[in-house]
This record gives C-alpha cells, sequence and structure tokens, in this order.
C-alpha cells in the first residue's frame, strides 16, 4: 500500500502501473456527532477502514475528503456540510483524474449516509469511461457487525448515529477526541413521514445523538471496524483479482 | 485554537460565539511536484500556516481541503485535479457553513496557485452574506522569505514549484516525504505564450521540477514558513481586531 | 377523489381548499420490461396505486409522469430514458406547481427504481417551502406481498423485473398488453461488482426479464396490489391526518 | 401504427426498423382553461392529433407529456407548469432516446403555445444527431380551420385559448368534461406591452377565458381537428416519404 | 437622447431618474450576409433603429452588443456565433443593470431573428423584478415596408437576408461596406422540413444570399427604416406615456 | 487588417486563409468612471489598443464587446455589469466562432481588470482545440509607461482608475468626451481587507475616482498608449511569427 499523500507522482504512477491498478479514496464529513464525539467522526472512520482496505489489496490510499453532503445535520451549527451537486462533482473530478493516473479500480469509502446519492450519481458518470470502474462501499456489513455488539436499542432501524455503536468506534480511533462526562441518551420522537423523506434531524433531536452511548467501549468499537473491513475485502476480491486477470 | 476535526459541534459552535468568530481552511492540492516532493506538498504546507494563524489569532481550525484546481499539473498522472467550478463550489458551501456555525471571519490559505481564481470567485459569491467576511490568503511575505534565502534561481519569475524553495519547505515539515536522491535540476524552455494564457506545464517539463532543489535545507523551508506565517498574521490582525470590537 | 387531467383549474382549487389539501402524482417509466409485457408496465402500475390512495383520502390525482429515469435499461431499443436531473426538475417543478395551487401534501408515488434518486433531490428541495410537505411513496409492502405469492425465485434479492410478479400486476391491470406466448425465464450470471454500483442491466441480461414469469395470474397481480395499496395508506394515514387537524 | 406505452420494447424497435421509423409525441399540458374546460385541455388535443398522424403514417406512438410550460397562465391555481429548460431537457432526452430506438424521424405535436420555445431549442440541440430529425408541429392549419367555423370573435388575434374553438374541440373529444353551465364570455383589456414581452394572463383576465364559449359545438370541433390533422399531414408527407427513399 | 458609451455614470442616472426613464439596447449580430454586405449587417441595421427610437423619447441609448444567436449561419466561416445561452445571459444582466441604473422600460431592439428566442427568455426572467418592464421589439412595420418597396420576391415568406431589402438598408446606412459587383441572385431549394425545425442554412444556399439584391437602392433602405422606426415608436409610446404618469 | 464589421463572410475568412490567421478581439467593458470620464472608457481603450495590434499584424479586427464582469463598480448606477459566467461564456462563444472561421491565433485584449477571472477561465475551456491557441492581453508594459508620464500618485498601487493616467488615454482618444469642469480629486481610505478579496468600490468612494486627473494630459494618453501597443505587439511577435512558420 502507498499513500498518496506522502508519496511522490512517480510512485504513485509506478504503483498503479506495475503493482495494483486500485485506488481506494476515503470519502468522509465535518458534521455533528452530539456534544461528545468530535466533527471528524464519519472521516476518521471512512479514512481507517479504507486504509485496511487498500493495505489488504496493495492499493494506492487517496488523502481523505473531510467534508460531505450533510445535510441532514446543518442545522446544528459546526457541521460543514457540501452540496449534493459538490460531492458528486468531487467524486467524478477525482475519478476522471484517477483513471488518468492509471487506476483500473476507483473504490470510494463513504463514511456519511447523506453522501450516498452523490456518490452513486457519480459512479453512474464514471461508468462511461472505458476499462475503468468506480464504485461506493457503505460499510457492508457493519450493521450485522453492530447488532451482535449493541447493548442498547438504535433510535431507529440501522439509524447509527452517535450512539453506542459510532461512540465505540472513535473510543478505538481516538479515544482522546471522545467526551465520556457529556454521554445523553436520546430517543427522538419521529415525525409521521420519518422515513418517506429527507428530513433535517435538528427539528425533533436537540443533541444530535440517536440513542444511548454509555454502554460504547473501545473493544466493540474494534470489532465492528473489524466486521465492516472483512466484508468490504469479501465483496472487492473478486473484482480486484478480475483486475489482476486482464 | 480549536482544531474542528477532533472537536465536538458544540466546542466549535461555542468557541466561534464566545472566544473567536474566526475559522480557518487550509485549501490544498494533490499535485505533482517532481519525483522527490510528495503529491500532498501544497495540503502541508497551507495546513501548517493555517495552524499556525489559527494559533495566533486562537481560531477555529478546519480540516484541509485536500485536492485543488490542478489542471496545470495535470498532464503528470498521480495529479488528482478537482475542476474550477468544484473547487468554487467547495468554498462557497464551507463558507456559508462557517457562516451559519457563528464565524465573521473566514479565511481560506490558498496552498495552490491553481486555486486562485475559483477560490477569488468563491469569496466574491460569499460577499454577500451579511456581517461575514471571507477571504483568501496567497502566502503573503513567502516571495520576498524566498528571495532572502534562495541560491539557485527559479526557472521563471514568481514560479516556485518543487525547486529549492518548496523542498526546503517539506523538508522542514516532513523530511522523511522528500527523496534527496531523485533530485534533479531542470530548467524547461518556456513557449513563445508562457504566461500569456493557462497552460499544462508537462507539455514543457518532464519531470514537474522548475528549478533545482539541489540547495534545498530545513533550515531554509523554516524561514520560510515563519516569514510566510508573520506577514499573514500582520495582515489579519487589522480585521481580527475589528471583529473584537464590533 | 378529482382526477386533474379531467376536471377544471377552479374544481382543483377548491377541492385543494376545501375538501382535501392532498395532491397525489405518479410518477412512471416507458422502459422495457421483456418481450411480453409493455414498456407503460411502470406507469401502469404507479397510476393505479396512485389513483386507489387518492380515492381512499379523497385526494386529487394528477395525470402520470409517463418517463423516468430508467438508465438502467437503456440498452434496450424502446426505452425512453429520461436524465436524471430531468427527472428531479419534473418533481420539483410540479411539486412548487402543487404548492402553488393549495396544496399542502405533494404524494409522488414513484413506480421504477431508477427515479429514487432523482424523487429523493426533489422532495429536498421542495422541503425549503413553508407548510407544505412533499415526499415520496416506493410500494410499500410490495416486497413482502410478492414474497407471499411467488412460487419462482427473482433473479436477485428485491429485484423484480418482468418476472413474476410485474407480470402478474399487468395481467390484473392490462391483460391485452401481456404476450403469455413470449414468456421466457432468464437467471442472468451477474457481474462481480453487481450491487456496488449503478449498471446497464442489458450488458448481462438478453430479453431484460430478470427471473420467470411463467407462473404469473392476475389473482396474484391484484394481490400485491391491494397490499400495497393498503400499506401505502397505512404510512400515509398519520401524515393525512395531521393535515386535517391544522 | 403501434403504441410505445401497451407494447414491448421488442415490438416498438422491430416496428421502428422494419415498419416505419417514424416516433410521434404528444407534448400538451395541464393549464387553467377556464371553469368550463378541464385542466388537460391540451393535452387532449395534441394526443388525439398525434395519434390520427401516427395512423396515417403507421408510426410509433410515445405516451404523453402532460405538464409543459404554462408560464403564462401560472397565475390560476391548479396549472401545473414546468420550466422552460424542464420541458425543453424532456425534449432532448426523448429525442436521443427515439434516435436510439431506431427512429429516423421525430415528431413533437404541441398542444401548448408555452411550449414553442423550449421545444425549439430542443429540436435544436437534436439538429446534431446524424440521420435523425426531430421537428415540432404546431397545430398547422387549425387557425383557418377556427376562422371558418367561427361564431364569436377571439379575444385577441391568434389568442384561441378557453374560447368557442377550444371548448368545440374538447367538445368532441370528451364531453363529459365540458361543463357548459359555467359558460363565461370574457374579452379582456389587454395591457399597452401585450405581444412585446411574455406575460403571465391571470393580472387582466380573472377566469382564464379569452374570448366567448357559447357558440361551441363538437361539430366545429371535429372540424377543426380533421383540418389540422390534414394540414399536418401534408406537410409531414414528404419528409416521411424521403424517409422510406432512403 | 444620451448616448451611454460616451456619458459618464452621473449623467445616465441623472437622465433616468429626471428626464427620461427609458434604456435603449441594440442587440445585433456578426453574421454573414452573404459575399456582397458585411458581417455587421444586422448591428448596423439595430443601432440605427435604436438610435432613432432613442431620440424620439429622448432616451438613454446603450452601447451595442455586436454578437448574437446566429447558429443558423454559423456554417459560413466568419459568422461569430454566441449560444443561446449566452444571449439571454447578456440581456438579462444587461435589463437588471439597467433597473439598478434608475430604468423603469427596457427596451431590446433585435437585430437577428435567431435572438428571438434567448430574448424571449430573458424578458421572461426579467418580468420578475418589480416596477420595470423589459420586452423586445423586432422591427415591427419592416415586413410591411418591405413588401411595398420590392422588386424581387424573397426566397421564403418572411426571410429577408442579404436580398433587395437588406442591402437596400445597408446602402442607406454605409454604402461604402456594400459590393454591388459581387451581387448575386441565390434562389435555394429548400428542404421539405423547412419551416418545421430550426436549420442551418449553408446546407443548402453557397452564398448566404436568400433572393436578389439587384434591385436594391438607398432610398428602398431608407423607407424601410422610417416605417420601422415609426411604427416602433407608435407601439412603445402608450408605455412610455404610461411611464411619465406613473 | 481588415475590420470584421464592415467586411464580408467572404473577405474574412479569406483574409485568414491566406494574409494572417490572427484574430483579434477588444474586450471592454460599459462601467463607471467617475463624473468626468465617459461609461465607454475601458472599450474605447481596447478597441484602440486592439486596432493598432491589428494593424502591425496585418489581422482580422473583430467588433468590440461593449461590456464587461464590472461586479466591482456596479454599485454606481450607470456601470452595465455582465455576470463572471456571461463574461467567460462570450470570450469561449466566440474564440470558437473565431476557430471555426479560420483562425489559429485568437488574441482577446482585455480593457478591465474584472474580466480577468472569466477571460482566464475561457482561454483555457479553449485551450482545448486542436492548432489553435486563445490568449488574453492585459495591456503589457501600461504600468510602466504610466509610472513614467504621473505626476499625481494612485490612490493604491496598480489601481489606474479614472485618474490622471486613464483620463489622459481618454483625452488622446475622445477629448469630447471629458469633462474637465468635474475633475475631483478622490484618495478613499480602503478597508482593512483591501486587496485580500474582490470588493464593490462604492462602499468607499463616492465619485468612482482613485485618485487625481487634474495633471492629465492627451499627449501622456498618446505615450501611454504608444507603450501599451510596443510592449503587446513585442510580446505577440514570437507567436504571430510562429504561426507564418507552420
Amino acid at each position: 500500500m502507498i499513500e498518496a499523500h506522502r508519496s511522490s507522482w512517480t510512485d504513485v504512477s509506478d504503483h498503479l502501473a506495475t503493482v495494483s491498478s486500485v485506488a481506494i479514496l476515503p470519502f468522509g464529513a465535518t458534521e455533528a456527532h452530539g456534544p461528545h464525539l468530535p466533527l471528524g467522526t464519519d472521516t476518521m472512520v471512512a479514512d481507517e477502514v479504507a486504509r485496511r482496505i487498500a493495505e489488504e489489496f496493495d492499493a494506492v490510499l487517496l488523502p481523505p475528503v473531510h467534508y460531505g453532503d450533510t445535510w441532514g445535520t446543518a442545522g446544528y451549527p459546526g457541521t460543514m456540510s457540501l452540496s449534493t451537486e459538490t460531492v458528486a462533482a468531487i467524486a467524478v473530478d477525482l475519478g476522471r483524474a484517477a483513471s488518468a493516473a492509471g487506476a483500473r479500480l476507483f473504490v470510494i469509502v463513504n463514511g456519511d449516509f447523506g453522501n450516498r446519492i452523490p456518490l452513486a450519481l457519480a459512479t453512474r458518470t464514471l461508468a462511461t469511461i472505458e476499462g475503468f470502474t468506480a464504485l461506493t462501499i457503505d460499510y457492508p456489513g457493519m450493521d450485522d457487525a453492530i447488532e451482535s455488539v449493541r447493548v442498547a436499542l438504535p433510535a431507529a432501524p440501522g439509524l447509527n448515529h452517535a450512539e453506542e455503536a459510532e461512540t465505540s468506534i472513535i473510543l478505538a480511533l481516538d479515544p482522546d477526541a471522545v467526551h465520556p462526562d457529556r454521554y445523553r441518551s436520546e430517543y427522538p420522537e419521529f415525525p409521521a413521514d420519518f422515513g418517506l423523506r429527507p428530513m433535517q434531524v435538528h427539528r425533533f433531536s436537540a443533541s444530535g445523538v440517536f440513542g444511548d452511548p454509555s454502554h460504547a467501549t473501545a473493544d466493540k468499537g474494534r470489532a465492528i471496524l473489524d466486521a465492516t473491513v472483512a466484508e468490504s475485502v469479501r465483496r472487492l476480491r473478486p473484482l480486484v483479482e478480475s483486475l489482476d486477470r486482464s
């Protein structure tokens, strides 16, 4: 694995040409995660998962995109949201550049729910480049891993935001950035049309916590990360191997 | 100074409301800098200068944008360029978010020449927000500092790219990412219309080096950085102080 | 329920003002569904579901949009696809018009998987209109209903396209437009990255059938429609009732 | 003639390849036509004219677009207007899809005055497709036919909106959707710059009627439709025949 | 009348505030008009007509836009065409600026057929400015005036391009820019779909002449101009007078 | 040199094909220059410089663009500003048309500071046309020439707006459009962030004058123009000669 941020262009282009034609981009966010977790939570997770996938496939790891489409939490001051169009444009521009650099597989490790739509649009645009595949990994296996370690219920099914699971992961990655003294449990009352349309969640959650972080541990976080990386690698391996053969 | 990446939304919004309403954004690039310097060179410098300005004013330091408008060096595989529109959109989106978070002064520390046009467009767009000032710092004082330490001539006036000065700065910031064994001196023959229009420089420079890095030292790099930070602070201080009074 | 297509502007605006402030828009597609089903399949289903929801709530039924974002099947000649941007623009324009006409709840009944992204973008844009809610219904309850009547396996989980279920529904709605003599079963071999990125399916399915239509019956179709309408109504009822109270 | 809505993709592509390479698209509107005519008036007329042209040339009839650029009547609640850009985008997308499906002549039967500009823009964009002709038919012959049956004067020359002529046509096509009990005659006083710029007509007409519908009859409507179809066919025939020869 | 080009901003804003709130913009083109007429033909005519209208109403005359949407003649090298979007954007930007300068009536004197669509779009956009009217004058009265002096037939009804009428006008305005020795008569055979869609005319006319210029005289040109100005003034006067009263 | 405005398309295309493949476009502005200078100041200068460059190289002189991106002075009523996007679009459209007409070198003579960004964007877009070079000349040599004749100090370094130098140039070009009786000297107090971001200057200058015009003379104006033209020609000559050789 080589890290593009600290490598020269000659090293990166040589690596893509002779070692592995896979480039991995962590796409994060700078987004409110309650009073106890840092704004960089999503970027930290995406960067870690991307790094470990890159190691597994000896790929080129690109520097993270620190900002995402976090319209849903933009009501909390401190969330730094890009528009849908901006996120899609970043991914398209970087996909094209990765292709020009010699990558044949471009894997975006997505760290935020809000990026799903723009990244889907981007990979569709990038689908027109011949001999190049761009795709997004949305933490496959993470939900199952969370279920197997979780003690507290989530505020809504599939909504893992600033609660036990996310807190556990940051405890594993950057424990000094977590404030256990500020843990609070919040189970908001959701509006009747929750799930039927995009919503800005500050309207019904004062803290931006969706569940109860109090049972979080670094061990749980490591287990969730391990499972997510393992499942990501399992899904990507056939694609990476097909590149090696072609 | 607090770092948004590792702080909670409550800490950032409190800081902007009660300590300092200044937010600093390093805008870098992932761009070819010859075989001996890393792709992240511009981001590293912008991040360092931004961090030191943020310390000086006890401001909020935002996570860096790792990618810029590097069309000019996009001909070297490994350069990861965003379009002009994308860079402008990122800066506009983040400026608006900074304003919503409570910032009244938004300083973009620009690490790459190619970002100048999109960032100028963005600050013009942001000029419509009442009670909010967005501006770009393009390393004031750096050229003079370089002149005072430089031994080798630049390839063209004002063109400090992967030569003695930039190499010195990276030796000061991340020496392990520099490959002195790959130093090469390149003084390209420029086309007749150089300077009259935007150009892609790989057409006349094989390596992406514009000058001679062989006299670079970390001490020179530190001197250049110190002078740049000092001059940046000197120019910004009246603005920051006017915020305190208002 | 009144049908806007055959009602005057005075009738529609009176209805929205005095009877029900709900407007329902069926968003369909003109898209290949194998040799045995009509191109209008998705529009027929969306129109039927929308009509029955409109009846239930005595709402205004808008004329269907016959075209959708069917990039995924655009490789079959006859599919008439709009771009993502066009679909989103239609939904935004019509949402604004519905609001101007007096609607307070705008329900888009989505008939095609490819419309999900543009309709999500559109409802997010429409979320800025005060006192107006725009949302999309994606056939809630349909998957469960299909599972309970299906004999043949689907080609992939959740992929109900021109197989037993869709064929059953069109047998219920417009049997003369179905060609049982052309039924063919196709279980394509999916590429390794199926599900990880948007794909054009003609690359691995010659007919555009994904499963086996041979066990389709109109009764199954009616059961699927009934269940889908019932579940849609169940989810919408709290919203509609909250309008009545406000 | 085959109707795409109820035909399979294989039937449509076969028809375009072996029977006739002409595709016809009715482009309507959902627009206020006074208290006595339905919002779908323009779509009904366009669909009927398109259907009869399609029969004449054994062409493929596409499903109607029910919404148009009706900015001019958007002041009447119930009018569901698309923007100019949206209408143009729909026509461009569908023109490209028709070409991909095998059509060589794409005839848009335009049902609303407001669509003229966007459809002209669209056919200009489509003019770049080799071997493909896209054009718009704006009811040739209709004005003369109206003159020959009309009793009441129009409110302004060439402005046939919800008056004797349009009412007659809907009486011929869908008499149950007409409310003769609500007929009202309105001859607005036009502003001084009427005709010199686009205008929203609700500013000077309370009902959206421009003339006097009271002499309308289904027979007049049929005569107008017959003449319009005949003249449309007369103008298109040379083009259709030139396709047959090439 | 004052000419903005040669007046200061204080003179223009004073004039609009105290003398007349009418601003006139000639919108021309740089477009092929056969071998005997200059590329600036349309601009010359628009500028002259605008100047005389401005004199009549003591208005502010703006400098001409020398370039228009001349896609139709872009096949002749030398035609300098702007896109539809660019022409519309120019007119919108200048309309807004005229309003900000104090104009209440903004009259665009259009010199080219191709500008009609973008100028209609622009005036529609400008219609949202309160207390401001933007409209386009397309040489009212010119066709009748041409009919009354013309000897040679036009190549098609209403198509006055580089033939007797236009040549006469330029003989009146700038005789030295006319080359009578190059007069040629061309009556092209039009394609079957002429008039049904936008077309690039170099496909059927080698010279760009549509008719016969040989009977052109400066006197005829003056008569056409006089009639056009007179009819333009007649149509605008009620509007201008209504400004005076308000 | 031939002037496109008064030449036929055949003359222009012949000239580009056989005499010189250089086309020159003056890009001006209609912008406040104090109470004593005309709004057309920038266009007059650009047109003159362009004309003399065209004469030197026997090039094709295009008609001037009279409007530019003058956002900075848009606060003075009478400034007629285009947006950045519009200016860029004009330059791109005309560059493409010049290339289609046979030009191989397209020189934009820029008359206004505000056009620099959009023209840089445009020339970058035009850089993709093979065998064609588009570039912008920003009055090279003018600053030095001004320094050598100036008596009064400028209000800020490099800011030559409506002061001694510009007034001298217009005295040389169109003395009747200058009002010496209105000369006023204004040395505004600039805000602390002047130079760090784009600004609208009416906020700190009531007149739009930046310096002292009272020592202006036509002779100084001629000297400045001569020097500017000479230096422009000196820089362009190698490019023009390389065209002759290829």
